[in-house]
């Protein structure tokens, strides 16, 4: 594993487009509701990591390594709720966005397919999350701000570590999946939304008539 | 919680039967079936009170305390996947046992009651792991006997921890409800059984002709 970390690409090079500057300037103006968005995705990442667990129980080494992702998700769930309680911010059920839902809807449903496209997601999914608290860390008050930038630095290991697994899995074709996978990612994440959310792309702006 | 912890019953208290000696026999015979069968366990446990947290996301303490708990059964879920490493048990798919499956029959599925049945099942799986691993502990070879006897404290915690959200979620009614899913939970683990697992009960023994 050392040596396929050692030459993994970084977090940002398998984005193909960056978060547009009219997210964050979104995410700045709304920063409560992304708040109670960010919990929720805490909780899902570790939801993630077990369904993986469970999907292939005889792969020891992806076990082990998403049960110790799934705690450090975990442990990011409880510190956002912890934030949430110190600026106030009640809890609010939310509209699930759009960006996990069709990104799901990619995914290859026959193995072993699907299992390189969920490790994939996973990756994509972790990137984008890693690149956007770097964008947020330094607009947010305390203490999302240190917060923030502690997150960047675990979620791109956890970036890594899906890549790693996804290279195992599939060590001629997994770069050529991701390029495909990484497309839709790009689109959903910078075309405008409906909805603003940690990984929606930015709200629409209504037409001046 | 703290005073809810206080005034909390011991685990054993809560069960309505001792686990048998012969379910120990062959527990001890029969080791490393069971080793895998309680890495699923620990899975499985982690699981259940995520469900928890995604069904009922506005209750901040539970979610805090579930999302903790569930930490720690992924960490010694860690621990069983070493100690079968370092004892040559290799993974194995099993069929699942009655416990779980008839235990889940007996829920509402009407909120709040519900709510309360999710919270007094897991207190009840959770007692009877704690029992279990005292019981093993002693007989098992190293390093099961330290992790299992480490094991039956924890266990023992979450138990405490499953019995104070239920009491707060039905101050009445939680003890009338426990006695009925106990008794049933009893059946499941003591009664003769075709399969041995770690909530089963002792294995089915063939009559002499």
């Amino acid at each position: 594993m050392a040596a396929d970390l050692a030459s993994t690409p970084a977090a940002a090079s398998i984005l193909r487009s960056a978060t547009p500057a009219a997210w964050v300037e979104d995410a700045v103006a709304h920063w409560p509701e992304l708040l109670v968005d960010h919990a929720n995705c805490e909780k899902k990442a570790a939801s993630t990591a077990l369904a993986l667990m469970f999907a292939y129980p005889e792969d020891e080494a992806l076990a082990l390594g998403l049960s110790r992702l799934a705690r450090e998700e975990l442990r990011h769930y409880e510190q956002v709720v912890r934030a949430m309680r110190a600026l106030g911010v009640p809890f609010a059920r939310q509209r699930p966005g759009r960006y996990a839902q069709e990104l799901r809807l990619l995914l290859a449903t026959c193995e072993p397919a699907r299992k390189l496209d969920l490790l994939l997601s996973g990756a994509l999914i972790e990137a984008r999350s890693a690149e956007r608290f770097v964008l947020l860390a330094p607009r947010l008050p305390a203490p999302l701000d240190a917060l923030y930038a502690g997150l960047a630095v675990s979620e791109a290991r956890h970036f890594e570590l899906y890549v790693a697994f996804a290279r195992a899995c599939a060590p001629e074709g997994w770069q050529r999946r991701l390029a495909q996978l990484a497309a839709r990612e790009a689109q959903l994440a910078t075309a405008p939304d409906e909805l603003l959310r940690f990984h929606s792309g930015p709200l629409r702006r209504v037409e001046a008539s």
